[in-house]
């Protein structure tokens, strides 16, 4: 589906009619390319007292090729790039009329270290001399301390403090615009950030923004940063078209060997997308279709042994998934059990027997597809939003058991993302799902498939039990 | 500030017009009011398998004066009803079109048993076949189970289908309308829902839907259910106007007895709201108004010094806040720093001395006022945002500590309410605010206020580190 609206406002002609008449005008998002870097230019670093994380910090920094230029709040910034042998220097705020080709790409603030409330002085400093430096498509990411737990609180003021930053991550997203995404990592003391931190600067982020993200145990690095997924196998169900096709398709440019599975009514489309993904392949012939009906009691044996077949499975994406609207009272019976048993019971009873019969390897990834409406419930899609609720309950309470495996799981909850699907929507819906976000737009399939990706890489060791929304900060929640 | 749509829809010319036109025609919310009594009429009770709560509802019924109607899903209902002595009967599904007078003040479905996500079908069955019986402003309150806590699960399947309530529950809130309520009450095995439920049942809820509420802990009853604040001092700060106002009169009417506080300039509209709450207090005599700056360092130990020789304090409601709206680029640093002194600062300085000192007693009750932009931030309000951010997380991280003391710490996070603050917004802004929610309307400031006197009562003593929004449902998210 083409978002008409949008590409009409950032044509030439377009862009004059808008600017003229005050319509709104969304930028269009910046995503990965092959052909272009996925890093560059100037990070402006702000920090609060006693910022933890500065070597790690300037270690990505080096490493994607970015340089820096640190904030008056971030004074330790300077010997830190000094050690390290990278070029930095001090960051001097934008005047407000500036022709000159100052802007810097990304906002990064160390807040780590804040204890108290009254320290979070220091993010309005940076954010205030530095937000009108940010470029189009910029980023802003903001390094804060995994607050209060369930465990006992040892700090209550540092616990407020921290989760204060939740409060101005998400204020600064819907300030900025621009396609500019404003996100909040929660790092422990023993966690690495590399990974996240790499997707979060990157365009693959494009539609992911106002996210909090819990990473609380420790990584290894991937062999290859740009292929993390080299080696590995990966299942996606639900793959022959739209965000499941993304999906099997971005895990394949990452460099996973593809299992795509789909229902036998979907064969054609199934075949054409892993023959496509085969033909993108540089090693090719190892990408696989699966035909399979999920709702069927067989499957999960069924599936098991195919991939048992091909060597095993480190990586699940459990992206099948229907929707059958309906208010409640005219819903019928085979309405809400088909839902909850695709969208819900389905991953249960796979995850069953790739957990329980070792078919998914140790440090393994479970990646399952939420959904906005499983947040904040929809009109019409008590079906649907309780069992993407259930998929949410679901990934929060397998995290801790599946710890000592190494294996994560995770949940991404779309919002609005063009689609057939969402093509089919009548005009007023589709609207206001694209223009009631922070970025003004519908994502992309791609924007989906890039979240997974990351958080089924390695590097993402330490990410278990998020639920990260696609959904360009939509307004809509609860 | 008078909402002025609603006025026009609800009244018998703009009823018809709106119908003719299709405008939306959004129902005046039924509030409590001392002439009508607050309980009344029937309750349909549906129910998972093995329901574990029905004793303890049908006592809570039969209290309130509520009859009740088991549907087919609640087969165990009858038989309950006949050791309590209640009548009962089996509730007949609504024809569609039917004229007669049948409809219901309240659907109660008891879920504690369910355990796993395929019996979620027994909330389609009972929902599908009685909304359309529920009367205008009625009632649903689902029981559920506490489901994942970060203690390890014992069973995965149980908090999967536990959590999965939350899509139902809140797409039902947003399909029902007509001033209907939505909410789940996750009640531990040892925990008394009573307070919560009537709470819920009543239109003092009125603008309270789509919320979560978790109970865990033990509570006694209180000595009396129409005030049982009786005998309780509580403190509101900032009660002068608004919403604190609306607070220092509703537990007043409770049956606490009130120091509001506010500082010097607005002494003269404190005392005038203190004199009125005075004149409606059948006992009279000992509300108190107490000027103070919370702002200045001297505070504390003197609102400490004057409950204490009050004789002490069981109720905090920290209201007190003040708004500096501006986007980040032009916010001064006094802008920030005032915002968040006053709303987050000045509520850890006043704990430490009324917690430290003991001048909260044991069993008491802190309530703090936050914001929906401390859950989803907002544009303009990086400091605002940030300051109930960090309420939020300072209720969550302070409730486990207090537990051994009984004291609960809770947030309210109020939506848009009609105050002198949104009548002076621009008119876009405010009716965007007014309608999207589920009621389709602002909230009034008794709204917040009950919903803070439920929370402080001595029934709600298994209620703590919850943040409940009083906001209609609305939209806004995170």
């Amino acid at each position: 589906m083409k978002d008409r609206y949008l590409d009409f406002v950032n044509s030439p002609f377009g862009t004059s009619i808008a600017r003229s008449l005050g319509l709104p005008r969304p930028e269009t998002l910046r995503r990965h390319r092959a052909d272009r870097a996925e890093f560059g230019g100037i990070a402006a670093i702000g920090a609060g007292p006693s910022p933890a994380r500065f070597d790690d910090l300037m270690a990505v920094l080096s490493a994607i090729g970015m340089t820096s230029v640190a904030h008056e709040s971030a004074s330790g910034w300077l010997p830190v790039a000094a050690r390290h042998g990278a070029m930095s220097g001090r960051f001097e705020p934008r005047a407000r009329d500036s022709l000159a080709n100052d802007r810097v790409e990304a906002l990064i603030f160390d807040a780590t270290g804040i204890t108290q409330s009254s320290q979070l002085h220091a993010l309005y400093a940076f954010f205030h001399d530095a937000l009108r430096s940010l470029a189009m498509n910029g980023r802003i990411v903001v390094l804060g301390h995994p607050g209060a737990s369930c465990a006992s609180v040892a700090n209550v003021a540092a616990a407020t403090a921290q989760h204060a930053l939740e409060g101005m991550v998400r204020s600064l997203g819907k300030e900025a615009r621009n396609g500019i995404t404003s996100n909040l990592l929660r790092v422990a003391d023993d966690a690495s950030f590399e990974s996240a931190l790499r997707f979060f600067l990157s365009p693959r982020s494009a539609y992911v923004s106002g996210q909090v993200v819990t990473i609380d145990g420790p990584s290894a690095d991937p062999q290859s940063w740009t292929k993390p997924l080299a080696g590995k196998r990966a299942l996606v169900t639900g793959a022959a078209r739209g965000i499941g096709a993304a999906i099997a398709a971005t895990l394949a440019e990452h460099g996973a060997i593809v299992t795509g599975l789909d229902v036998d009514t979907a064969r054609d489309a199934l075949d054409q997308t892993m023959l496509s993904i085969e033909d993108a392949s540089p090693s090719g012939g190892a990408h696989a279709a699966l035909v399979a009906d999920i709702a069927a009691p067989e499957a999960p044996a069924a599936i098991a042994a195919a991939l048992v077949a091909s060597g095993g499975i480190d990586i699940v994406v459990h992206n099948a998934g229907i929707t059958r609207d309906k208010t409640i009272a005219r819903m019928t019976d085979e309405m809400w059990d088909s839902v909850i048993d695709i969208n819900l019971l389905a991953q249960e009873r796979i995850d069953e027997v790739l957990l329980g019969q070792n078919v998914l390897r140790d440090d393994g990834r479970i990646v399952a597809i939420s959904s906005i409406g499983g947040i904040a419930g929809n009109r019409g899609q008590t079906n649907y939003a309780t069992s993407k609720a259930g998929v949410i309950g679901r990934v929060r309470a397998l995290a801790p058991l599946l710890r000592e495996r190494g294996v994560t799981i995770n949940a991404v909850a779309p919002g609005f993302i063009e689609t057939h699907m969402t093509a089919r929507m009548p005009f007023g819906v589709r609207e206001a799902g694209r223009r009631l976000n922070s970025m003004g737009q519908g994502g992309l399939p791609v924007d989906v498939a890039e979240t997974v990706a990351w958080l089924a890489s390695p590097g993402s060791a330490g990410i278990t039990g998020n639920v990260v929304r696609v959904c360009g900060q939509s307004l809509i929640g609860a």
